[in-house]
């Protein structure tokens, strides 16, 4: 079966460049991702990337100062497992490839690709190759290669192995990755397979690689009686963990599973458009990817740029709660609680980091990281985020909130949500302001990098606040597990008596939250005199230029009004003005929230211009660097936009609120989310919401204000 | 003639640790410093250094951004030409050395050292080195060798050579220098002389050295019919000139020049304080340093190590024009200008450091530097210090107050404070604060560096104002020069407009300034919990975690009040009170403001005690890294102390004020200044103050607030 909307193609994307296409067709199962490259001629970007499978070095810093940082933690690029050496009669290469088509099937996870080969006689054949990634056991590619003659028809030999890149290199770019050069490669002794193990240096870590061949590769192969076809099956073991040779899939049966996967996700995770085919196809490709690229084991998250490549050096970010992980919470919660646990995993470390920041008690997560430990260079716009302590808890109050599992919150997310929650008791002070004592935060910085180390940052002390209200919550809940922890009536009021106090900046002259104690003082960035190509303004601009203006990266104050909706309609909507005009959205996680805040406002046509963008982020290269890899947490910012933006998706009073914001040129949409413990269908037509259950008990709702029950 | 006062000796000293002894006795000329090393076992400190002989190297940034610094520039440690080996009749070295004396006599310039030196069969001689530095050419050293025999009086050889460092290594620590690897070492071919020419690889620079010996040294000399002696003239070109080997000097010419030089030296900058010996002979010290360390070409400044180390990397800072450069101005206006001089030619570089800060119009010099172009790889605590551009202009103001000198005025001076002025116009902008239009300045960073990036730093924004009133100045004193450069009535009105309406943040319910928009809202630093150990708080606490609190690393707020004397006498003693608590005095820069505004107030055992913990601090090694080279910013803020505070010396109306703030611990104190063209003895007791007109005519000046004329 063939979906349309479901099926990626080379006419739907911006570009054919190499790398671009390795990022946009790179298939993963949250444990390995293998990027796109021609088999023949991979670009210097092709390869594998195991999530969480990381490298260490030491981070140099011009001057350096206590509590620094002190180690790079860089992704490693592994071995290209889709490259083959083709052979002619005279033994020379059939070395020119071109790519004749490549398309993805996101209904059933399988990426066909067809080149054109070669040689320098300019004699060609054609190389077709198939490829799918297990979905079970998340160890194995399948890859099917088909060779058939063209104007060539003699003997081919065909050679498969690891290519070794020996050739990294550094890049003082903060938004690629620096290049690993301390790798060491050995091969394993597996009976029937070519095996590699790839060993840091530093972080002591490694991996194993198997390739798995169907043919004997060592045969010379004859064209002239039709095709030639053989299967390599590929295995990238788990970090640490040695792979054997034995009961290993065929290609036939992790396509089978990947089938019955992907069929599965898309049941739980649908997201139809009608009205606009080309949107709809980048909804699925946006969510084919997150989906792709969510660790499943609780040991893993999801990095800035997925399995898709080695930008960001694999780091996770807030981006996982903020952006992504509203996806899986109301789609797949296993993955949202895998992706708690993961925070729960390190733990420790975010203990340690805040005594590191002087903070006598409670956690402070790090902003950039994958083993827990702080890997970000520049602390103005990385340690500064504290947000991240509550965006962390916020993540666990969503998945809380919609799954209602109880268990998961006594194992992990109580001990989390206490933590962040002593932490802003320990960092914030009492300050007097128009007469009153209340709780402030200094020298943060908010998710607006375009303004750092400021005083009483709205978005942070909001959240905050939050933070503190759901751990009084939790303490409520579970008495007994919180008072295991530590935390009983005393806490409490504590707790209590600092969320009242917390401080949230609001200018009475503008009638509305201002981004921090100073940001209206500041002048507003001369938008007028600025040429289109000095953006994205840091990387024409030094950061102390930008700081003295009001102007903003991304959405900061708006994003709190969005995830919080606790300001009158009148207010937002002078807000989202003001906010707006001074927003470059030079980050790629600003436009999904503008857009869904406006669906929210009713302001449908920007809501709509901000979501094209942010659907399309990577299919027409907005940003131009996808092929350093997919901007996943944008893929979850479209989700965001398009469910609770569009489909007006909010829990309020612990019951779903469903409000229908569908786009004019949309004729309709359907949803699935899971809530508690059904499956629903939201079908969306412009005058009309219709919700079904698919699975589970009938349940109270609120549609566009009115409550219902919901029955299948 | 021996002056006590005026000989500095070990039993003066904190330690005889090798490298301390290196910088605390080191000679210097402005040009050339020689680290007074053990010529038998030299630490690996010693060495020679040349006033803005530097290497370049990129700086290494864990994340970089647009508008960074993108060059180390490193001052070179160059061949320590004290060293020589002796060897006994078998060829054996005599490679132990013991100290036995040193002494520094600070009225010639002469610098004695004895050494007993022995072999491994115990046998012993003893070596005396007398070295004095050219003050004339500012290129030769004399080195005088005598060596005695003790219990060994066979036959010694000695040779003498280059030493070549070839271990140069890294440190971490921003305080120390970073090794130069990168140094092309050549032999010259030059008659009578061992020649060496040391070439940068990256910044291109070159520096020749020579060594003249007086005796054939392949020669074995004998030590049974008396000592033996002998001189070696040391040379250290200018940077990129070449040396020659005709009309050297002789180690006696050098030494009369040195007498003749220093005698000068003393009688203008004379400071006797009749009643502490110990301190009477530390600021002799202090000011023998100060003078030897300060660059006397126009080409070159005063690093904040002088020429005694190559600790913070050579680099000049504000330092010279708020610390340094009063002494100069009062006592030695040439070399005064020269400073002013070095900062004109580096004006290009500072016009572009502005365009590169986004500013439009003006000069931003920069924090630290040699040849204009910023070197510091931390901007929070560098760039963000614009205050840099205001000290300069101040510097000049004081050199014209005192000396008014026209000619330097027009021809560098008014250039300088034009473009220092547009520039604060250009960086700053209007702000309604209290309902009124305010010129504000964001994200900068003031002279204390425990707080950064902040809004509306006092000292930063009532320097600027000084800064356009000192511009307005001289454009109607010099209306014809100005309009060359493009200043008119026009600018003249802007220049006022904004002067008047920069901001100067007061907190009304403490009745004193407040260093920044949002400084008494942070919590004060918790002193009690901090242990000792744990000053200076940068090496012991994140930037983020000391940013947060109330805390001072240095005056501030105070030192804006000890140079403007602008507010009431009960304001300042409020205004000491807080921000003394609150100030660790982890800088060196600290505690002479401290001491001066003390006095002022007639503080007097305050002012007291911070004056002996400057005047001594690297007699007491007080920072604990004097070993690095001498705190030469100190060394001035000591002659501060004791002359405009206990001498009460102040510029008020265009005329000179003398207070008398003597401690009672002293009986009196002569100082010795220049005002116009008068050379003052200004001699101060417990209750009169005395002032003689060495040199000059007569002139109106006010004694404890009564006018009067004063002549010879």
């Amino acid at each position: 079966m063939t979906q349309l909307s479901k099926t990626l193609e080379l006419d739907d994307l911006k570009s054919t460049q190499p790398a671009y296409l390795e990022s946009i067709f790179s298939l993963a199962n949250g444990h390995v991702g293998v990027r796109a490259s021609d088999p023949i001629n991979p670009s210097e970007d092709a390869g594998t990337v195991v999530n969480g499978f990381y490298e260490e070095s030491d981070i140099h810093y011009g001057e350096k100062a206590y509590g620094y940082a002190d180690k790079n933690q860089t992704i490693v690029k592994l071995p290209d497992i889709r490259r083959i050496t083709v052979y002619d009669d005279n033994r020379n290469k059939f070395d020119q490839s071109q790519l004749k088509d490549m398309h993805l099937d996101m209904a059933q996870g399988i990426l066909y690709s067809t080149y054109e080969l070669s040689n320098s006689q300019n004699e060609s054949i054609e190389l077709s190759l198939t490829s799918v990634v297990d979905q079970k056991e998340n160890q194995f590619i399948g890859l099917r290669y088909e060779i058939t003659g063209k104007n060539y028809l003699g003997n081919i030999k065909v050679e498969k192995d690891f290519d070794l890149d020996t050739t990294a290199q550094d890049s003082d770019d903060p938004r690629k990755s620096r290049g690993v050069t301390t790798l060491q490669y050995d091969s394993l002794n597996l009976q029937d397979l070519k095996g590699l193990r790839v060993t840091t240096d530093n972080s002591k870590l490694f991996v194993e690689m198997g390739l798995a061949l169907s043919e004997d590769m060592e045969m010379i192969l004859t064209l002239k009686d039709g095709p030639i076809k053989f299967d390599v099956l590929a295995i990238v073991g788990d970090i640490g963990q040695h792979i054997s040779s034995t009961d290993l899939p065929t290609f036939e049966s992790i396509k089978e599973e990947s089938i019955e996967f992907w069929t599965r996700f898309w049941n739980q995770s649908e997201v139809e458009i009608n009205g606009d085919d080309s949107l709809n196809k980048a909804i699925h490709f946006n969510l084919y990817q997150l989906e792709s690229s969510a660790g499943r084991d609780g040991k893993t998250n999801i990095s800035a740029k997925g399995l898709s490549g080695v930008g960001y050096e694999g780091h996770y970010f807030w981006d996982t709660e903020m952006y992504m992980a509203p996806f899986f919470a109301y789609t797949n919660p296993d993955i949202a609680a895998d992706l708690i646990k993961y925070r729960y995993s390190i733990l420790p470390e975010a203990k340690e980091r805040a005594r590191t920041l002087g903070v006598s008690d409670g956690a402070l997560f790090t902003w950039r990281t994958i083993n827990g430990k702080e890997a970000s260079a520049y602390y103005p716009a990385s340690t500064a985020q504290y947000h991240i302590d509550a965006d962390i808890a916020f993540a666990i109050y969503r998945y809380f909130t919609i799954t209602e599992d109880n268990q998961l919150i006594k194992d992990y997310g109580l001990e989390i949500v206490l933590e962040t929650a002593k932490f802003w008791t320990n960092f914030g002070s009492f300050s007097e302001i128009d007469g009153k004592q209340r709780f402030c935060f200094f020298d943060v910085t908010g998710p607006d990098e375009y303004s750092a180390i400021v005083n009483n940052n709205y978005y942070t002390n909001r959240m905050a606040k939050f933070n503190l209200d759901f751990a009084i919550q939790l303490i409520k809940k579970f008495p007994e597990e919180a008072k295991q922890l530590g935390a009983d009536k005393h806490t409490l009021n504590e707790f209590a008596k600092i969320r009242d106090a917390i401080y949230l900046p609001f200018d009475e002259e503008k009638g509305i939250n201002e981004q921090d104690d100073s940001y209206f003082k500041k002048p507003v960035w001369p938008f007028e005199q600025t040429p289109k190509e000095n953006y994205p303004l840091l990387l024409h601009y030094h950061p102390l230029t930008i700081y003295r203006y009001q102007v903003n990266k991304q959405a900061d104050t708006l994003f709190a009004d969005f995830l919080f909706d606790d300001i009158s309609k009148e207010q937002l909507i002078k807000e989202y003005d003001y906010y707006e005009k001074i927003t470059t959205h030079d980050s790629s996680l600003s436009r999904s929230i503008f857009s869904a805040l406006a669906a929210r406002l009713g302001l449908s046509d920007k809501a709509y211009s901000y979501f094209r963008d942010t659907a399309k982020t990577d299919l027409i290269d907005l940003q131009g660097n996808t092929n350093d890899g997919l901007h996943i947490a944008n893929l979850g910012g479209s989700w965001i936009a398009i469910v609770e933006g569009f489909g007006g998706i909010q829990i309020k009073n612990d019951t779903l609120n469903i409000r229908n914001n569908l786009p004019d040129a949309w004729n309709g949409m359907t949803i699935h989310i899971r809530y508690r413990d059904c499956l629903l269908e939201i079908d969306y037509s412009q005058d009309n919401v219709q919700v079904k259950v698919l699975s589970g008990d009938p349940i109270n709702i609120v549609i566009d204000g009115i409550k219902s029950t919901v029955g299948n």
